[in-house]
């Protein structure tokens, strides 16, 4: 009666790694209590755990469930048996049925309004499920002890053994490719590049964690889909790649609380090696052992986020010294800098207009000079340099992952292995919650017409089923992301009120601070509000996935991932965006500027331009997050945690300890946290990404942000991975999926973010288009006083004009303003002026050049770095043809035995069996399960 | 000796169009003569032809190639037997030998200086070639059959035939697909617009051309790798899909002079029937029956130009359609479009200045209201929105063109099949050019240093070898693309002093047809000299791939593609890109204009804007390259050949006619044309849709110009290959190569120049910046006046001014030109106006908003469409299950018999025969040949 039976390649996996350790010594005989049978031979492969509560039986609702499943197979049947699709029907149908039937019984339960008789009926429906699944798991090979008396009340355990041949038989019925005897040389390539990391490998090696490889470096196992009759050629060194799939809804309807495989006590410390040893050559160790330690722990899929998350960390090593070269020589060229001199030159002593109305007076621009000269460090002509440089770094960063995953595929022997081959098994049925939903669309159908019952089983959602869920996304996406804007909103006025009120204040002090004290605390509100709005986005993200109930758990989680990085990428940028585009654009001019509620003005940037804001915002927002989030969350808390069960622990009493160490490992691993996805992994180094490439042109020093950071995040995922998780299922995978695309999204986005941050939030357009088409003698001296225009102060309007005009001891006549428009004595004054349109079109022009140059350049890098990494392209070449002539001698020998007639006359050959292929009748277990309900 | 054995691949691939041919009633006995052996049993497979004239044989030059090939071998083996990869190394060693063998006798005769015996010792090699060859072949069970007294002299033939169990062999090591006996239904979708179309085809059945389909259409056979095990699972309708490689060298040194599979009469016929067939369906047609009927003659290499060509031709009729009524709104509206009549209005009679030196005079505006009235007709607001439409267009084929691959793959049973294997067979061994290259330099150095020879064989060519090459190439690339512009300076100055000239003329009508004149032959020499120059590139391209010397015939045939691409498109495209953006820019402005050589000035468009004359232009060389290239060149010189050879025949003997009846089969294909590959047929494909996609803003109609031609040259097409071209060797493919990249880059291009095009080539900028901006009543009156600048004539430059400054009977104080300038009267005359800078800033955020868009929509097109269709995809899964199952029946019932005992003790059994592997003796055949020269 259960189909699930994909659940059996769940034991294959973890029984492969038990296969692997039972060669190595035992070091640790305490917690290898548990790891085996009563009998202390058979390995526990994995575990099944669920709860009971004594209940007594009651029938009624077992029987409405075969009411329905007769409907189902009457259905089923009724369609009547159509050529060759029929089985897949059936077993698909009979899946539906399956958990239809335990959704269906609840439902008719609460409908009889009986909640006791309800929880008696599903504990014994549960009782009655799991003794099906597990006599069908015996049926199929496999061993089961059942462990009623755990020291966990409440807690029962299921230990479950895959003998040796129900492995072989899967993995040959699975076409997985496994690692022959036969072993070629890798050849050596003699290039120069190889033979210098050869030499810097062996002078670092006494600094490598000491991980021994079985495996000598240049030889390979030639691979082969793995089949009974060609088993003599393959190694016992097997990888079982199994997929989990059902017990996801055997779980969510509570038949079974837990299932997991067991930790493996060599492996865990083997890890712990690796991420406790502070090496010096950690990049080596990030990029080369992490994936593929964890990878033979853990599966492809794990393996494949740490590679990943090894060669963003070693791409961001030139980054980051690029950007420090970058900074130090904005740092270098302060000094040369002519605007920010002429700023500061207290000759050149010019008036400007008051920055806020009556309570702010004139000031004079040389008070500017600490930030002018501050916003050169991130405002000069190598950060447009830098710009480029990342653009390009991201593609180059995009080529390098597709040739590492290829020569990971490889080496992981994933090469002829298809996505498809996943779908098929783990993500393409339907999930728990789609079939409860069409269950209860079924239900309510059958409630109106009562008579025609058997008709109106409903297959599947329609669009309008599910319109009202699709509505209520994307109201709640666009809601969602207004409260965003409402929010950066709302610390903009905070700001421009604060600002006001300070300005109001009487105290020399206050006012003297204000700009330091607004611009840190709301800085730091921004980063508040974005800390709980991410986790609000996540919970919101997953419960419009859960509404919207898709289809397959690929979809699931495609559609989750998917809302939740548009949620939290808003969340993230929507401040910073609004400061590199919008800020100080909106401000009007003296005379008519722009208000907020009639009174507040939008605010302004300091003189030395956005960027400088840009910068601070940035900073503060990345480094807080990554602070907070990854390190305070990460660290903080379960020391925290650990900290307060030591005190509980001291103060209630000690058996507590002493069980925890009489423990057997399944039971210990009970208490870990089950592993959650590699989701929230991969959308902190996303949004990460996103930092260090978005804005990049306005912070040069982010790469390096990053690069510290992630060399702790991979050391405490790994942390995480192997002592506070259960062990997750190994997947296999052949790709990162979904984010690959984010990461191209992201880096395609970058390269206009960019472009406008150069020509918009920078002055280097301004600059530019001053030495070359104004300045008199070519060089920046009266630049400053260029960009400035002139405001007649007569022209304030009422109420507006400073309370304290003569501020400077003398009247003011003519204040100054940044902007380009006309003077007061012009025939359109404060018109935009010829400059302001001529300073936009080269604007506009950078940004087309920039755009395309970049995306040129991308596409040749695209096109020059090959997708296959060469070597790799010939050894799967070699390997092809190895492979071949290993099964042709195979064949020769067998051909001489078996039959060494059908070649003579091969027409006839060709023909004379085709009609056999009815005879042998199906005896395929994985297909007499689904027919024997019929 | 030889091995090229892949060779013996052509036949299986012709053999299987033999035997499907087997099936049918011989309908033309007459042309059946020859298509099989002298027994009239076995049919001819594949043809060699050789000529041979009588000599006597030499020894001493093969004498020295026994010396070369021995230094070879000991080579080899000093490099000692490595693990695995040895083999490998022995047949490339072993190949690059045998072809070095020809070369290096010719280069030692060369230098034996004696011209006489090398004729004789080349034949006398030959020959013995031939003879090892055919007896490898006969070894390898091909029958063969030598037609020495055949009726065309000095040529001879080897017919032959390969025997179905070869085949079978053959398959069986090429895992090929087959369809297997089981057939499943394919599940006809309800949809709509599957059930109108069928609809529409069962109304217009009468109308298609009748060519039988054997197979019922929602049938398909399942396909699975050819095994001789599983022989009695796979129909008979095999399709074997085979490479030809080495055979090129083979001809390329002589040895044959040519090689070719037999035209199949019934095909023939059957392709003529199509493309005759003047049906009304001829979308249907070129769509439907073309890819799948030349797929199943030729292979799917031209199968999937045709598919191409067709999915191309039908993308094309919506987009005719909405460039005719895009065209028809701009006819319909020309009469409502204000500026127009305003120019046309004779009160605005404004004077404007003259449009050459001296000999021109002032002249009205109003003179240019049909130039104006007929540029609306392409410059309109409809065009913005053809161009982005045509923008996404493109973008939709390229995805609807993943999809028909894929689609096709999948019928034709490619889905399992890789590049690689392709690769491995035919474009992986080295070109006999490269090898001669190699064998050259090792003479070289062999000289160099007499004595130690052994240790001087060269395996490759280093990059110092190919400096001189690839330099080479570069100049010549870069001279080209220089004469190109050079041509295209050429008929700018034509132009220019033409127009000079003619206004100097003192007759009235001269001067009053010069614009007309000028225009209609300058665009004529343009197109004549892009027709030559097209030619001519297309030979430097071949000559300079010829000279880089690629290593393999794949990479030959890609950097050819690549080079012809640059050039013709340059040659192309080179005019047109002029006048797009060049041309009118660099005038200058009255009094101090632009000189070329001093004298004249640089020219002008009409006053309706350049888009006009680029339309002009585009459409001249759109339609002349089509008529002239595809048609004339097409039909008109076979047609010019048929009628001298019938001259000829007529004065001459008309035995030769009574000879050609007399002819067999294989005789009269020798006759045709040689297949040059589709290179050519691609090209032209690729022009024209940069054509339809380049500068589609300015010229609505060239998607229809293309659909109607393409409608032709399919035809064409189809007939050429059938009738006029020897019969190709069926070649696999999984998809068009090299021309998708170019595609996509001609689609990404597409985008930035309409972006360009509708913002600065067209006036539609200017109209809206005005309409928005300056407009006092917000509608386009006073546009034309706005975009006038005033000159005052008393600035003009001495000697520059009209000789006849009263012209309208009054003295001109103020003229008027096309430019956004400063008037005289201003601080700074003359200087750009802010309303240029406004203009331009606007411009160039078009060219980003545009360029941007579109790119996301392009992105949201290629996110929307799968790449897979889902049907298929939902067949590919169905397919797998239904094979699973198969085939687990088959093991099932051979496992009952064999070995029924393997599965109860499964661990041992994995590693007991561990052992085996090095037992059986390799006895491949492919194999043997390798390892038999050692």
């Amino acid at each position: 009666m259960f189909p699930r039976l994909s659940l059996l390649h769940v034991w294959f996996k973890s029984a492969y790694f038990q296969r692997l350790k039972a060669l190595t010594p035992e070091e640790n005989t305490r917690s290898q209590h548990g790891l085996f049978f009563q009998d202390g031979q058979r390995r526990v492969d994995y575990v099944l755990t669920y709860s009971v509560k004594k209940s007594s039986g009651s029938h009624s609702t077992r029987q409405s469930v075969h009411l329905l499943t007769e409907n189902v197979v009457t259905r089923s049947f009724r369609h009547g048996p159509q050529s060759g699709g029929e089985k897949l029907r059936a077993k698909q149908t009979q899946r539906t049925k399956d958990s239809s039937s335990v959704h269906s019984s609840t439902v008719i339960d609460m409908e009889l309004g009986c909640s006791g008789e309800i929880f008696n009926s599903q504990e014994d429906q549960k009782a009655f499920r799991r003794e099906e699944f597990e006599g069908k798991l015996r049926d199929m090979g496999l061993e089961l002890e059942k462990d009623e008396d755990g020291k966990i009340p409440g807690v029962y355990f299921v230990k479950i053994h895959a003998p040796w041949n129900v492995l072989c038989r899967e993995a040959e019925f699975m076409k997985l490719k496994m690692p022959t005897k036969k072993v070629y040389e890798v050849k050596q390539s003699n290039s120069i590049v190889e033979k210098i990391s050869t030499l810097i490998s062996k002078i670092l090696e006494p600094l490598h964690p000491h991980v021994e490889e079985h495996q000598p470096k240049n030889v390979k196992h030639l691979s082969h889909t793995f089949s009974r009759e060609k088993q003599h050629l393959i190694c016992m060194n097997i990888c079982i790649y199994a997929f989990l799939a059902g017990i996801t809804s055997l779980l969510g309807s509570g038949v079974y609380t837990a299932a997991y495989p067991l930790h493996d006590v060599s492996m865990v410390n083997k890890g712990k090696t690796i991420y406790t040893t502070v090496s010096i050559c950690v990049i080596k160790m990030i990029f080369y052992l992490f994936p593929r330690v964890f990878r033979k722990y853990f599966g492809e899929k794990i393996g494949l986020y740490f590679a990943w998350l090894g060669l963003y960390t070693q791409m961001l090593i030139p980054a980051s010294l690029v950007g420090v070269i970058v900074f130090l020589y904005g740092c270098a060229t302060v000094d040369d800098n002519i605007p920010s001199m002429e700023i500061c030159h207290p000759r050149n002593n010019i008036t400007m207009c008051p920055l806020c109305d009556r309570v702010c007076s004139y000031w004079k621009l040389s008070t500017a000079c600490g930030t002018a000269r501050a916003s050169h460090l991130f405002d000069n002509p190598a950060t447009v340099f830098f710009s480029i440089f990342m653009a390009l770094w991201a593609a180059m960063f995009m080529e390098h992952w597709k040739r590492r995953q290829m020569r990971l595929n490889y080496e992981w022997d994933l090469t002829g292995f298809e996505d498809e081959e996943v779908s098929n098994n783990t993500t393409d049925h339907p999930r728990a919650e789609y079939e409860f939903k069409v269950m209860q669309k079924s239900l309510r159908k059958r409630q109106k017409s009562q008579d025609k019952v058997n008709t109106l089983y409903i297959e599947k959602l329609t669009f309008q089923d599910r319109l009202p869920a699709y509505m209520t996304n994307i109201v709640m996406m666009l809601l969602m992301i207004g409260v965003t804007f409402a929010i950066v909103f709302g610390v903009i006025l905070y700001r421009i009120s604060t600002k006001a009120a300070l300005h109001m204040s009487s105290s020399l002090i206050t006012r003297n601070h204000v700009q330091l004290t607004v611009k840190t605390t709301a800085a730091i509100i921004n980063l508040v509000v974005i800390l709980i709005l991410d986790e609000v986005y996540g919970a919101v993200a997953r419960w419009l996935t859960v509404l919207e109930a898709p289809k397959t758990d690929k979809s699931f989680e495609e559609r989750l991932i998917f809302k939740t990085f548009i949620l939290k990428f808003v969340n993230a940028f929507a401040p910073i965006i609004y400061i590199a585009f919008f800020r100080g654009r909106l401000v009007g001019r003296p005379g008519s500027y722009l208000y907020v509620f009639d009174s507040y003005r939008m605010e302004e940037c300091a003189h030395g331009g956005c960027l400088m804001e840009l910068c601070i915002q940035l900073s503060i927002t990345m480094l807080g997050k990554q602070l907070i989030q990854n390190n305070l969350f990460e660290i903080g808390i379960p020391k925290l945690k650990k900290l307060i069960r030591y005190i509980r622990s001291k103060q209630g009493a000690f058996q507590e300890e002493e069980r925890q160490k009489k423990l057997t490992r399944y039971e210990t691993d009970h208490f870990l946290e089950p592993f959650g996805g590699l989701t929230p992994e991969y959308m902190e180094m996303i949004i990460q990404f996103g930092f260090v490439t978005l804005f990049v042109a306005s912070f040069p020093l982010a790469p390096l942000f990053a690069l510290l950071n992630n060399i702790i995040e991979i050391r405490l995922d790994a942390k995480k991975f192997v002592t506070e998780l259960r062990r997750p299922v190994a997947a296999r995978a052949k790709d990162i999926g979904i984010w690959y695309n984010i990461l191209r999204g992201v880096a395609k986005v970058a390269v206009i973010i960019n472009a406008f941050v150069i020509s918009f939030t920078s002055d280097f357009i301004p600059r530019m288009v001053y030495q070359y088409m104004y300045s008199p003698d070519g060089s920046m001296h009266g630049f400053v006083n260029h960009t400035l225009s002139s405001f007649n102060v007569s022209h304030f309007q009422d109420g507006k004009e400073p309370m304290d005009p003569s501020h400077f001891g003398y009247p003011v006549v003519i204040c100054r303003y940044k902007d380009y428009r006309e003077p007061p004595w012009s025939n359109t004054p404060y018109e935009l002026s010829k400059e302001f349109w001529a300073v936009l079109a080269v604007r506009l022009a950078f940004v087309i050049v920039f755009q395309n140059v970049v995306m040129l350049m991308n596409d040749i890098v695209d096109w020059l770095i090959p997708d296959i990494p060469k070597d790799i392209s010939l050894q799967i070449h070699k390997e092809k043809i190895l492979l071949v002539e290993l099964f042709m001698k195979e064949e020769q020998g067998k051909s001489y035995i078996i039959d060494s007639s059908t070649s003579t006359d091969g027409k006839e050959n060709c023909s004379k069996h085709n009609n056999n292929s009815k005879v042998a009748p199906p005896r395929s277990r994985r297909h007499t399960n689904s027919t024997k309900s019929f």
